[in-house]
């Protein structure tokens, strides 16, 4: 059963262990309410997993600790138990489907473990898994559904409360629900008056489902940028638990949380992974009633693949009006492009690329394509360098 | 006159204004040492600058600061001046060239301070504001040639030896060198056993030359990524400081700062701009003497553009040996791709992207271009790859 000695038990036990990762002010993030982000991807190994890996793997007996331990997972769980029975001198089994990206098996290794690639996608590593806890004798470490991983990322609600006594609110990303489940234990035990509100991805919303309808709902299919989060079934302990202690989940969209992760580095020089973005995402597009309140963010991870970074950064520009694309029908006459550059500088935009084609099928054989990417300041810069080209006689093609 | 004293004047100063930012523990920047990072970039405005002009400000008399402050910048220092008159209840005037990128002008804007945008380049903007200063009777906030400045900067020394007292050597970014004469003026008062290493880019080593010809040496150009530190002439406080107090300086190259940058988002989940990764590309690249010691590199800035963020990327991915780029000339028959991705494949390479092409000029008519990216581990796995596709007879073109 979860206690609130349990998750201190766990604080302490991960005292030399974790880092205490900073709560930073973020005063942009929502300009009606007073927001701090948790910076759990700041965390080692990059995300809060280490915390409830290492309690866990901490409490096995001795017999348990000498035959080892055993994962499935490609991401920040993998890292966490890799680091934890590591730092815990016992061995480390972690097994993943082969198409796992190279970046996640290397980390994984790094941190000590061994890795045992199985053919097929997560539900045949699953399985794999499961027949080689049985076979070695290996103690299976859940990545949410277990009392000790959920004391130990309880221990990120004590430290919120040390950190910012005067909270009005949480906000906690949501998968399979381990971290909201200790969070909100351990926030609802020593101030209840706090909200504790979840967010899960619009595409993989099982704990909002199985809220709605209280049951444990079954998710067939998940799609999300946030794929830290993407989990098709909530765990039982942490249904539970969510039921009697989270307050409201909502969902954020994926061009929501890639606007999340744009704003995070731009404003805060903090590299987040999707599902560590989605409570930023809620804050910032007013998913919750935070208005006059203080508020605390928890940014569980930054396992973010840098490639997918560089995509999130285009979409996260164009979404805020930051960037403007548009294709214009020219006439193929002179003195054309000088009229257009002026008109698009008049108006204080920056022009960044110009792509010029003269043979595209779609259009008149008399004219071009000039394809532009502008730098704008918003939508509304955006609408008047659109407005003003239209007006002085432009073609603003698809 | 810069004294001990004045530093921990400043530090009082400063003490509810800005953020104590976190050391971290980085153990993959350099494995022959225990190396740890200063996280300027996190401090309000994204970097060191409000330290310096805070405590500059706030030393102005009351007469002086009716009048109100006057800088030139596009960059921190803008917004370091801007937070820190807002802060002290003055008037702020930056004058910056019109060229300068909208998210820059934005970030300026925000923090209080009136921007005066002057047509040409740097050098027009501070003539410019030499003229107002004369007329209005404005107080000039240099970037760095400053006692009070340097003070501010001096600080983060302090903090450093609170943070982590055992330091053998602190690595810091250079352009005018109000930072690191701060930095160094300080932990030599205080431990002068500990070293203290100065970098600066390829391509603005003005302090660099001028300490090897014991002059001030002025740079006709400068031309780097980490335009933060890109400085023609050092001032002749700073000459002087880092003459006395500066045990080295070395210079890096663009190559290794974008490597840098890549190492902090990957490692550390840290944004830092080119001339805030400098130090960590300092100690990544055995720049300096550091093997078995205790380093702290001070990480000054985050404030990077993110359209240059995602080339940085990309540029960081082929530096690393992480991405590879390739042509080949196939012959333009059945099974051919099949083949290149079979080798590619059983080798643990992962085909990102692929582009085709029969119609390129430089080769023979009967062949076609394959264009391919490729996710890889490291420059080892690269060669493999190659050596296999030529081995099955690929003909690899540039």
């Amino acid at each position: 059963m979860l206690t609130l000695d349990k998750v201190y038990h766990a604080a302490y036990t991960l005292k030399n262990v974790i880092r205490d990762t900073a709560v930073i002010k973020s005063p942009d993030i929502n300009p009606e309410s007073d927001v701090y982000l948790k910076t759990e991807n700041l965390q080692i190994t990059g995300s809060f997993k280490v915390r409830g890996a290492y309690y866990k793997i901490s409490q096995l007996s001795s017999e348990e600790q000498a035959k080892g331990v055993i994962a499935c997972s490609a991401g920040n769980h993998a890292q966490g138990v890799a680091l934890a029975a590591t730092a815990n001198k016992i061995k480390s089994l972690i097994c993943l489907p082969d198409g796992a990206p190279i970046s996640k098996v290397e980390a994984t290794k790094k941190y000590g473990a061994d890795i045992c690639l199985v053919k097929g996608v997560y539900d045949d590593a699953y399985t794999k898994a499961m027949e080689l806890k049985e076979e070695m004798g290996y103690t299976f470490i859940h990545p949410f559904d277990d009392i000790d991983v959920i004391a130990g990322q309880g221990t990120i609600g004590l430290e919120i409360l040390d950190q910012l006594p005067d909270v009005d609110a949480v906000i906690v990303p949501i998968g399979g629900g381990g971290l909201i489940s200790g969070i909100a234990f351990a926030i609802k035990s020593l101030k209840p008056e706090c909200k504790v509100y979840g967010v899960q991805s619009e595409g993989a919303p099982s704990m909002y489902n199985s809220l709605r309808k209280e049951h444990i709902c079954n998710l067939k299919h998940v799609k999300t940028i946030a794929d830290g989060i993407a989990v098709k079934t909530p765990g039982d302990h942490t249904f539970e638990l969510c039921s009697k202690y989270v307050d409201e989940i909502v969902t954020v969209s994926d061009d929501e949380v890639a606007s999340a992760i744009l704003a995070l580095m731009e404003q805060q020089k903090l590299v987040a992974e999707g599902a560590g973005a989605v409570s930023v995402a809620a804050a910032m597009f007013n998913k919750v009633d935070i208005k006059g309140k203080k508020v605390c963010c928890v940014v569980s991870g930054g396992n973010i693949d840098v490639t997918i970074l560089s995509r999130v950064i285009s979409r996260g520009l164009l979404n805020t009006g930051r960037s403007l694309s548009i294709k214009l029908a020219l006439t193929d006459k002179p003195g054309q492009l000088e009229a257009v550059s002026r008109i698009v500088a008049g108006l204080g935009g920056n022009i960044v690329s110009i792509y010029h084609d003269r043979y595209d099928l779609n259009i008149d054989i008399v004219s071009c394509i000039l394809d532009l990417r502008i730098e704008t300041r918003d939508h509304e810069h955006i609408r008047s360098i659109v407005e003003k080209l239209k007006a002085e006689g432009f073609k603003i093609v698809d």
